[in-house]
């Protein structure tokens, strides 16, 4: 096992590709806007060591302006909680509850047990684990403070397309974990459930996954189970793109420098999917599936021209394409995805229960990610192969000074 | 993606270890126990090349003497599928099912599409995937060929330790999917399903995890849910004790080359065991927890002592531990164990549904598997925190070249 207070090499080079990581910062206090990854990263560059360096001791500072989680690279596997406060829980015993799983994160993230831990061999593998909190639309009238709730932080209106169930739906509580290892996610998972008990009751939890580290080089973008390319578009970690569009500068002052996060959980219709031809499945998305290219274009990362037309007059990529539905015109209204893919056992037919845990992040709901959602659930192709089963809308408190905990400054 | 074609690298050191995984070989043909360690790779040596590369293009060989994903460095994720075959599906057609299948894993596993593949995209990454197809009890009957059945080859007797449920148990068909992608088991497990449709049903699926690539120098032993150490006294893949333990030698003929597996799903009963402190657990195993020497040694590969007495004058080891139950004298007693850790989505009242996917392979259950799992279930101390909910044996046929298929020696 990895011994976790082994001091790591600054930086190093995985898989060829460009992404650094931060090294084990313990008690590094606040490092704002450093988490994980080498463009921001507030610690002196030292020359990467040619020796490869074990990816299961890695660790992503837990203190800083922002919580970590969301501006880091996305880790490979993840698991998402969503817990019903139990009645009677109020603005102190909240506090009691945030100090509490702040403690512990802070350790595990670093590879030290938490302090109750009951197998603390689990925690030496941190594997960049990140715990990210956020609150739901009821947390705030549980803790007398509905008057700071964000206004656009409530249950999503109904889509049409929606089928929704309510196992997978709501919550006053959302703990997200991700590693690179599934281990330290479901070891994580066990102990922070524990510290919530008295607190909170689970209403759902998901599990899912992205690559793995090191299957392809760092850059290349992942695909979903329908086979897609999924992300493509998506704003550059550490961009004034990225941060203009993720983090909270307005509205409520304690939300400043957090941000909002949308959890759908998002089923992959296959068997009629599969029925597709590769034409319409493309005519669909409005990008080739082999590379990802816009219909208009010749490789991943091409704009798309959606006024480009074909022969007969017809634009190139339709109308109704979903890249053409999803498409923005202000880096203000974009949103950042954070997907993970989930491939739960099929039922007896052999049909599959596969689908995208869809996690967006974004300053404002109401003015970013609902416009496109509307969209999209209006008139996008790509609907006839997607069914949202599951939603969730959570506020994310910023991240806290190695004195203070996550939601210290709307609860303390 | 990568590309499934581009001619790789015949070796390359991983993580600092040393492990090394056979190039592709496509078409390569008969490569007798070439399966993807270095000891016995038939490829030759090329100098390792510095530059890092991507882990998805990895691929092990499909035909050979044995099956691949029994002597295969065991990947980081796998699913099992258990079917029950359809009325009616006799020799002839258990032959068609599995030319079909043998045809699909020998493409999926060199990362090329299956001929019928609706998602090609997801072929691209290998990841050193793996299908092994094993045949449960009652597919010997189905095919008019009982009299080819191993003797022991037959449901696991009652033991009192057990409270197996319906649908963790049994089965005609394994097709056993192992990668270090999950979304490349996802993608071969839909697949495989398809073809498989016609001819059985599917009765149960079990996905699990091992340690992510990379996480930990080649060679660590990796932990369980519990937080074990598991498999430090594995044969080593490879070796005469292996292959001695572990490849059929004696009995049907057609069965030669090939092994048994037994399918086990043992839930930890992590409740009571974080309930009990870590004296008692290392007293109920006979390892130490934080690096698993046995009590009598310093290092976790130190022969185990069973005879060392305390001041007491008791064993040191208790003759309950765990370590004491399992141990055998002869190496062709031994077992080689291929576990996967699961974790489900924990009730909501917060307890896990996490444990361990027990894959045994050996040469016959009757003399190996059963003797041992007798030991235990009459009295291991361990036995009050794992409780076995699912059972399933299959006999594993060899590998075949590249002219044939996999059960030939049965079915054909």
């Amino acid at each position: 096992m990895g011994t976790p207070d082994r001091p790591l090499s600054r930086r190093r080079l995985l898989g060829g590709g460009a992404l650094a990581v931060g090294g084990g910062v313990v008690g590094a206090g606040l490092t704002a806007g450093a988490h994980a990854f080498a463009a921001t990263d507030a610690q002196p560059a030292t020359p990467a060591a040619p020796a490869v360096q074990v990816l299961g001791t890695q660790t992503v500072p837990f203190y800083g302006a922002h919580q970590a989680g969301v501006d880091t690279p996305a880790q490979a596997h993840a698991a998402f909680l969503s817990f019903d406060l139990r009645p009677g829980v109020d603005r102190a015993a909240l506090g009691r509850m945030m100090r509490l799983l702040t403690d512990d994160a802070a350790r595990l993230t670093q590879g030290r047990p938490a302090l109750a831990d009951t197998e603390p061999e689990l925690a030496a593998m941190p594997a960049r684990l990140t715990v990210t909190f956020g609150f739901g639309p009821k947390l705030f009238a549980a803790a007398g403070l509905d008057s700071h709730r964000p206004t656009s932080l409530a249950p999503l209106p109904a889509f049409p397309i929606d089928k929704l169930q309510p196992q997978w739906t709501g919550g006053d509580l959302l703990i997200q974990i991700c590693a690179d290892e599934p281990l330290t996610v479901t070891h994580t998972q066990r102990m922070l459930i524990k510290d919530t008990r008295a607190f909170g009751s689970i209403r759902w939890t998901q599990r899912g996954f992205r690559r793995s580290r090191g299957m392809e080089d760092d850059g290349v973008t992942q695909r979903n189970v329908m086979g897609q390319l999924d992300g493509t578009r998506n704003p550059k970690l550490g961009t004034p793109v990225f941060d203009g569009a993720v983090w909270v500068d307005s509205g409520p002052t304690w939300l400043h420098g957090g941000t909002t996060v949308v959890v759908r959980r998002i089923r992959a219709e296959l068997e009629t999917w599969d029925a597709a031809d590769p034409t319409a499945k493309e005519f669909a998305v409005g990008r080739r599936l082999s590379d990802g290219a816009p219909l208009t274009g010749v490789d991943e990362h091409d704009q798309p021209d959606l006024a480009k037309t074909n022969e007969l007059g017809f634009t190139v990529i339709s109308e109704s394409a979903h890249i053409a539905r999803a498409h923005v015109t202000s880096d203000r209204q974009r949103i950042f995805r954070r997907p993970y893919n989930y491939d739960e056992a099929p039922g007896p037919d052999g049909n599959s229960d596969a689908g995208l845990i869809f996690a967006a992040y974004q300053r404002d709901i109401g003015t970013q990610f609902l416009p496109i959602q509307r969209n999209l659930a209006e008139n996008d192709l790509l609907n006839d192969w997607i069914t949202p089963i599951g939603s969730a809308v959570f506020a994310v408190p910023p991240g806290c000074r190695e004195d203070g905990w996550v939601g210290q400054s709307l609860l303390g």
